[in-house]
């Protein structure tokens, strides 16, 4: 027997997102708590994934429930499907999982024909309704199912408006609509080759085909790695009996928030437009009205209205997206889900929640998304230079941020600009999903038309962008790649600058300045220290990311690369003078520089961290990274070093590898020079002394990179250990320090527990154990990875995020081995993963202590300890 | 209470090697059968590692055990150690756990000092003895101990005999030897600042430390690493009462061989000489007598000399290796070991001792060295060429071979031109443990003096290279750098060939011709097929390869690296044209170039397996290696291709990588250009097709290379089935293949039973799995080798011998998680482990199902794989 393919929304339920999407989950779970809900049934996510596994066809015995699923609406509505005489109408819609808004297909108004048209226009009494739901439907369907260009139809919509002389759709008179309709057949015909299909039958499994093929589209596809959805979760499809809002003045449709996405303040938020369907309120081509005028306009249909959001809120314990339509005075609700926000809003949201008692502090943490954060942590407009900018124009504030760049029309302008290194921002009258890559890579994104809720808002508001919508100041000609604003012209390169908080728009730059932790993020911050198992920790390499690091919540520093310590323009040319040197006494001379200087450097460290773990990683890169490759450079080596330029060159060949990163580099370096490790040592050493001495408690953990095999650390420790000990006890002073290793060699793993006899500690470093255990050099996989993602080999950059699957079972099995062998051991994360909140779930479910991150990710990084502890039920 | 250090001869055994060493162990043995060995000691090889890990002093509690030790042999020999009326001497000698011939150090004559000397003078009534003992003692402690040059001993000796106007050692007077000793003395006090000591306690005491140090000296040290002996293993010291071969013409030292070390004919075989001592017969300064002489010299001794020696064969069941001293015509064994001998004379031995019914088949396999095959698989000169060639000298033919190469005097000079590619012969009036080096990379050594046992002769035999010794005709004047070889003047650079079989000398180059397998290595070799659980296959490339692994006995091809067969010079410009290539037709047209071309060479070894496992891995290398980069080549396939020079630059530039061992390679390139699969699948099964269609049985495995994940097996293998399974269904042929997989990226071993579910067999490709797991890139260690050698941390280059702690950890693992999902799965080995025979026991121990090398290396893995089968009891 086949498969269950379809639930009728009677039979599902919130939970059941995994099956039925979360549009059809909700669905199911409005219905099944009472409210107006058009009936349908959802067609399953496995269906989908059936459909692809079986070469794009759709699974065996659907068409037969698919019969079943209709009659039940036949019966539910007195109508029939495809019926000339008293026919239903339905929309066919996606709904993954996850929502994707925008990313996949909706189709309204199917089973349409012209008999069904011209019996609607008699039951209803309303030819103009008729017509109009007709055209619309051929062209959704002409674009969704056959791919013809939406524009053939928008460019005979406008001429027919030309025609009749009207500047709006909705003043079409039902004749000019009917005519509209046989232009639309005729565009189809053209371009297909064929004549509209009129079975009802056909529409719909066609239509639901296009939805799966929409599945895999190519924005889509960018939407998905770019929110991390795996591509094998397909998408579900919902098809429910329509209602309309294009019936006349007293239907109308809308979408609304239970709160204010941008700001989180506790207050219905929403817009809605009359004689209107579909996707016409968040297009921005006709501007709606704010949702608070429906109270003025139908008082007890708002109060319905507002009954249902909180129902709705209380329900889900969260902010509410919802989608309505009014078919003559009579609400449905469409679509409810929790609303994408800003981080501002989410915060504020969070615990406005915990504070109203519908949530407590764990739940409360888990509705924040991590990576939101990101934005808070964007710098903002100088307070003092604002006061002295004057605002050009003002749009709506649809998504915070401030947004300073050269101004572009298109993905490939900011493309060309980008490469080069510079800021850009995306003008657009308005924008549509194609957009997506172009505001990806912008610093923000300001249109001319669209609401708070119009897709660019929306999208930004997802991506954490800066976004100021609907600037009735603006005028882009898209074409010529030229806009007015406010009189101003703006051309491609024009530099302005826009705040997300106000909407106001500004020529030319303005300052920006560091954000700060205050307010609602301090207060989730303490919320997630509290509820953590994890630690985190920073990486940084100077002074001032160690300040910035403990700022932001850093509780130590997990990875200072001290080589970056010698990559500033005084000191590359003394590490030059190392490598070059040819006797003892040149070389002791260029390594008491830079002792000295890192010994400078350590000190600082130390004096911000206050006690704090200052984690310090030995030399690691080879040797040629701090050689210079240009001849002027190499001339002024020669000159500064009294070398020849032969001489030089010579090195630089003799330390060419053909595989760097797997050559003399890490503990390899201190194995061959050990006076390396020894002039590391005494500097640290002698900097913790220092610090003892003046009442600065030291927290020091020496790490040794990239270590294979327990003799390489031992050698290496034994050097470190014999040279702090003479210095410790000549100072006399107190000073402790542990010395561990980095856990990066897929070796090192499978020999953990050897290597922990001599080892304190263990830190991963996921970037060269993900490079060694895949085989993949990280500057060279550009050339396969494309291919990679477009055949579904990869979803996701394994260097972005731990590769749970392999990199983990290598990870879990050093935890394992080492375990055996020592108790309260403690295993790090250095590297950018540390900052990723997928990875830190899965660092934190194998049982790590601390993670390591970028300074500025610290606040993403904690609030993602804070989520994997709560769910992997560790606090 | 303190470890037991010190075992008498009388409480040790045979099997106690590890802890007393080979030679102490045997000592033990020979007591313990009733052999004539004089008595003593030995301090086990525990005391050395304790001597090591505390930082080079001797352990406690040795200082007591030893008095007790000397007390017994006081009391055995009724003499003193260190007394003046009644002096014991002792000898003390090094002896660890495998035979390390001329590596470390030895001190006969030990407890003298000037009394000693007079009264050993008066109680023999030998006043020559006594100072000959005297000046032997010096410039052995002296030199061991002190490391004061020799040479300044040996020109003081030369000097008094230019003064007494002798020419051998044995001609000095009782007074010139007393006067040597005086001068002896004052050499070690210019040198050493101090008198030469005389209490024997002192002299003892340093000498057993010196033992201990000469473990870890440099020759030690490079001859452990070619012998592969771990250097945690230390060295066992034994000490033993003195006796003197130097006492006169009663007296008398040699060496024998229990059969022919050369050959392996039954025959004792050794030379002796008289009134001499310790190195004396083997350093070739004087010429010894054949051993057949002691006969006439002496019937009875010599009789007891072969009852001893057939005694010691029967109870080893092997060919002994023996010393032993004549003291005024009293015979006594200082030595006996499995001798070392050619891999012709160990085939003999060993099927001579199976007829003798010493021995069984098994236990005969297991006393050929593997890696000895190697010498017999070595071109031989061409018969008819040296039918016509004119040998001008003879020396004895001391280690078979043929040697062919520019001469050289010295390690410096071999390795220059080696170094250019070049082949050597080393030419030296007689070698000493200093030229291992410059023996290892000489195609042959040539020696003036010495005989069978020399030194010179003992390591060529080890080391399987072929020997000339004791060249009467060769004078060689080593300080010039020039040498006669009769009447001919041979000058660094000058060609001549020898023959280790014959001691034929040639000048000029004489033409080889490559080894077959005939006679006693036939039979070892169908021996060792017979008791082996692990098959041997070769890794081969062309048709030429495959005829030869085939006649080496190989079992198929276990790696076929198709890539190979585009280097040509043919073919490369076609494989280029598809590199460059930027249009579709462009593309087809070079890819069809290249099938046609794979298609005849994968046709003909079809041919030459007839039916025996065909492993084909797709290409595998990065692009850029098929490119050229040298400016003529890339304006002449700038001609060919009629493309741009800078054209052709910029896809040169664009394939450039960082890391190219980790990038764009492997199955990757045919992820991306799955054109290149489908490509290399037609020639394969077009090829096959045809081979089944005349008759010719195939058995084809294609191998996908660099595989991390079990989607990208998926991806390429659905390309191969598809094209397969129409090429096959068309040819309408019973031809069968499989797809397997490269187990190389620690990733894959990770998720091995994933994998599993795709691929039909397994192949580790031990080279990229080490440089992956250990992150060592293969082409750029050479920067830090040394010094991990240097410091212990590597004994052995992991390339060449697979890691069983590290990689070996990651390849059983992946037989465990591949087992648990498929029965009777097949794992193969690729690459030059394969040919190494502790690589291959540890493959056999894992449970691989075959290793795959070079043709030359299968005799040696078929061999190696049978002595792991047996010693593991797998048969």
């Amino acid at each position: 027997m086949a498969k269950n393919y379809i639930y009728m929304f009677d039979k599902g339920r919130a939970d059941m997102r995994e099956l039925l999407g979360g549009k059809g989950a909700n669905l199911a779970e409005m219905t099944r708590i009472g409210l107006p809900v058009p009936y349908g049934f959802t067609i399953t996510t496995e269906a989908c994934n059936q459909y692809y596994s079986e070469g794009e066809t759709l699974p065996k015995g659907l068409d037969e429930q698919l019969e079943v699923a209709i009659k039940k609406l036949e019966k539910k509505s007195g109508k029939k499907f495809g019926d000339a005489k008293n026919p239903l109408l339905i929309s066919v819609r996606s709904g993954a999982r996850a929502s994707m808004p925008g990313m996949m297909d909706t189709i309204l108004n199917l089973g349409i024909n012209d008999q069904v048209a011209s019996t609607l226009a008699k039951l209803t009494g309303n030819e103009k309704f008729a017509y109009d739901s007709y055209r619309r439907f051929i062209q959704m369907y002409s674009d969704v199912v056959c791919g013809v260009d939406s524009k053939l139809f928008e460019n005979a919509l406008s001429r027919a408006k030309q025609k009749a002389k009207v500047d709006k759709d909705i003043e079409l008179s039902a004749k000019d609509l009917k005519e509209l309709v046989a232009t639309f057949k005729e565009i189809y015909k053209k371009n297909m080759g064929v004549n509209f299909p009129t079975d009802a039958k056909v529409q719909l499994i066609e239509a639901i085909k296009a939805v799966f093929r929409s599945w895999n589209n190519e924005r889509a596809k960018v939407y998905r790695r770019m929110n991390d959805i795996p591509s094998d979760w397909g998408t579900a499809v919902n098809v429910q009996m329509m209602v309309f809002g294009n019936m006349g003045e007293t239907s109308g449709t809308g979408v609304a928030f239970t709160r204010n996405p941008a700001t989180g303040e506790k207050a219905l938020y929403g817009e809605y437009l009359m004689n209107a369907q579909g996707e016409d309120v968040v297009a921005g081509i006709r501007t709606p009205s704010p949702i608070s005028h429906l109270r003025e306009q139908n008082e007890k249909l708002y109060a319905q209205f507002v009954s249902i959001c909180n129902k709705l809120e209380n329900h889900y314990k969260d902010m509410q997206d919802m989608e309505f339509t009014i078919e003559n005075g009579k609400l449905y609700m469409l679509q409810t889900r929790n609303g994408k926000r800003t981080a501002k809003a989410a915060l504020r949201i969070a615990i406005d929640l915990v504070n109203e008692g519908l949530l407590t502090k764990k739940e409360a943490l888990l509705k924040i998304e991590p990576k939101s954060l990101d934005s808070l942590l964007h710098p903002t407009f100088s307070e003092k230079a604002l006061k002295q900018a004057k605002a050009v124009a003002k749009g709506l504030p649809a998504s915070p941020g401030a947004a300073c760049g050269k101004v572009v029309f298109d993905y490939a302008g900011a493309k060309a600009l980008v490469d080069k290194g510079e800021k850009v921002v995306l003008v657009r009258n308005e924008t549509s999903p194609e957009d997506i890559l172009g505001m990806k890579i912008s610093q923000g994104i300001l249109t001319a038309r669209g609401g708070m809720t119009s897709h660019a808002a929306v999208v930004a508001r997802g991506m954490g962008a800066c976004c100021v919508a609907g600037c009735n100041e603006l005028v882009v000609d898209e074409e010529k790649g030229v806009a007015k604003l406010a009189g101003n012209t703006l051309k491609a390169g024009t530099v302005i600058s826009f705040d997300g908080n106000t909407g106001n728009i500004y020529l030319g730059e303005i300052p920006t300045e560091e954000a700060k932790i205050t307010g609602d993020f301090a207060t989730i911050m303490s919320w997630a220290k509290e509820y953590t198992v994890l630690g985190v920790k920073a990486n940084a390499d100077t002074p001032q990311d160690a300040k910035r690091a403990v700022e932001l919540g850093a509780e130590g520093i997990g990875l200072c690369r001290t080589e970056h310590m010698f990559f500033g323009e005084d000191r590359i040319q003394t590490m030059r003078q190392f490598i070059l040197a040819t006797t003892l006494s040149e070389r002791e001379k260029a390594l008491n520089k830079l002792r000295t200087m890192q010994e400078s450097d350590f000190y600082n460290m130390l004096k911000k961290l206050e006690g704090l773990p200052f984690t310090v990683r030995y030399l690691d890169p080879p040797l040629h990274e701090f050689l210079p490759k240009e001849d002027k450079d190499i001339n002024e080596l020669a000159k500064l070093t009294g070398k020849k330029v032969s001489e030089i060159r010579e090195v630089i060949a003799s330390l060419k590898e053909f595989n760097p990163m797997m050559g003399y580099r890490g503990c390899r370096l201190a194995i061959v020079m050990p006076e390396l490790a020894r002039m590391q040592t005494r500097a640290l050493i002698d900097a913790g002394c220092k610090a003892i001495s003046r009442g600065i408690k030291c927290d020091i953990h020496i790490m040794v990179p990239l270590v294979g095999d327990v003799k390489e650390l031992k050698f290496v420790k034994d050097i470190i250990t014999s040279t702090a000990d003479e210095i410790i006890a000549k100072a006399k002073v107190d000073l402790k320090y542990e010395v561990g290793t980095m856990i990066e060699i897929p070796r090192a793993c499978m020999l953990a527990d050897e290597i922990a006899k001599v080892a304190d500690f263990y830190s991963f470093g996921t970037n060269d154990l993900t490079q060694m255990t895949y085989g993949f050099s990280r500057d060279d996989i550009g050339k396969f990875l494309p291919a990679y993602y477009e055949h579904g080999i990869l979803e996701v950059d394994p260097f972005v995020r731990v590769d749970a699957n392999g990199v983990g079972k290598l990870i879990k099995h050093t935890i394992d081995l080492t375990n055996a062998v020592k108790k309260n051991f403690s295993y790090g994360v250095c590297g950018e993963q540390g900052g990723d909140p997928k990875s830190v779930e899965f660092f934190c479910e194998a049982g790590l202590t601390y993670v390591s991150c970028s300074p500025y990710r610290v606040p993403i990084a904690i609030l993602a300890a804070a989520q994997a502890s709560i769910n992997l039920g560790k606090v």
